[in-house]
């Protein structure tokens, strides 16, 4: 019997965590979480990503601020919003919904978020000090599964992990955090992506195989190893009349048919994708306390 | 016959096309790129190191400025001198040799250094707008085996470059350099190091091996697959009583050992180390001319 990895119960028992940790913030300093949130545009998607974190702020006593702008927003404006809120001290953490409608420069406005107050870890110098092993925000993807991997006592040093993928917001961090020198990590990475010819050559040696492509249930049971631990990123629709709304959500890999031969995975939903905004809040909160005191 | 990667020469010719690009720039515009070293301490090879980057700036006609300090300055000098070379439009790139006396934070010293000037690359926003995929200064090793593979054309994309060593300023860089999505680039990735029981699993699988580990031949014909090609960071002293000095250099690799069964290898010395100083002056027209404008 595979081990299922339960992102949605970690997630919670972070919240409740992070909630105590917030009324004794309140009381012993004053200091109350502050995420600003910005949304530009009408995406649905979007507007749901970012109503669900300001939910999930109020529920542990942060406060949050979200802004929505028209689509035809000007950079200009979303800028102004970004210098008001580096300025505030009741703001701890700037989250820009992504992506931003065309007219407006995505990595010009990454740059504009003081680092300190760049809760998504989208900052090149936060990308940097994680992997020079500095402290710094971690991109909250990447930074749930490490505290998956963690949590499971899933065997990092030494072992294989194999990306799939090579985004900047899951296939990067990842894989640079995972072989860091530390009691956290320390693997053998390997990076592999759309160049690759042979995907299964290298999945095939996956201690933890971490699966950030984007393709619905590509990765199959003859293409990981025995016993492995499969962190599965991907939330991919497909249609299924069976449901209400004529469509379900799988992962990058083909559960069932993996199931019998590994050792644990993240089911596809309520895997690594709560831990995304968990993750967001603990950031949040590292912000507000300060990261060097938090332990 | 394996072809012998000539980073001597490679050097010698950037050299010389930054020799004529400086006089058409002084012509031009009246800019002379200007680099600007500090050395604490009476470390002799340190003293070396930053005496043959001032005389190479010479050389093809760069302004630079050497400060020598003495072991026991404080961070509060060199502080003050690279706020002053910060501000100094003369100043193109500041560079601090390494390592520093213990009274002296590296990652503060680095860290005060402007990015734009930041021409060893090491400090953390160009660390991560490297592994973006941001254009910024690139660290010299690292950047010197990209530009010594593609120039020596060996193939990359898809291919698989195993790296051992996961060091700041050679291992890190290189792996996230090699896996980006560009036609530079775009190898599948594995990253080795020091909790790696068996290395020799993952040297085995190298289309591309890249040894940073400082290990005197540590790799052996065994170790390495038929027609791979190998970059040789290692710069290692052993004993040798038939030279003058009484010892020579080798690499992380056995040479004579892999030579009949390989690609194309990097000589130790004249291999990847004259690249470095290279790219080194680079960088620093890089930043006197603006990046951007480089083609």
């Amino acid at each position: 019997m595979a081990i299922i990895i339960d992102g949605k119960k970690c997630s919670e028992e972070i919240r409740n965590e992070l909630k105590q940790k917030t009324e004794e913030l309140i009381k012993s300093k004053g200091i109350k979480p502050g995420l600003a949130l910005l949304l530009v545009g009408d995406n649905p998607a979007s507007a749901l990503y970012v109503k669900n974190k300001a939910k999930a702020c109020e529920e542990i006593g942060y406060n949050s601020v979200i802004v929505e702008l028209p689509e035809d927003t000007s950079e200009k404006t979303v800028l102004n919003y970004i210098e008001k809120w580096n300025k505030d001290e009741s703001i701890h953490g700037i989250l820009v919904q992504l992506p931003l409608p065309k007219q407006i420069n995505e990595q010009k406005v990454i740059l504009s978020i003081l680092p300190e107050k760049d809760v998504d870890g989208f900052h090149p110098i936060n990308m940097g000090r994680l992997v020079l092993g500095l402290p710094g925000f971690i991109p909250c993807t990447p930074a749930g599964i490490q505290y998956l991997l963690n949590k499971y006592e899933i065997p990092l040093k030494g072992k294989h992990v194999v990306v799939v993928g090579r985004s900047n917001i899951v296939g990067k961090p990842i894989a640079n955090l995972l072989y860091q020198k530390n009691s956290k990590a320390n693997a053998i990475v390997t990076i592999c992506h759309t160049a690759t010819n042979d995907i299964t050559y290298y999945t095939r040696q996956a201690d933890v195989l971490i699966a950030a492509v984007g393709v619905p249930r590509l990765i199959k049971s003859e293409s990981i190893k025995d016993g492995a631990t499969i962190i599965d990123v991907g939330i991919n629709r497909i249609k299924d009349a069976s449901t209400k709304t004529g469509y379900r959500l799988v992962g990058d890999v083909d559960y069932n048919d993996v199931y019998n031969k590994i050792h644990a995975i993240t089911p596809v939903p309520g895997g690594v994708g709560p831990m995304t905004i968990a993750m967001l809040l603990r950031n949040t909160y590292l912000s507000a306390v300060g990261l060097d005191k938090y332990e």
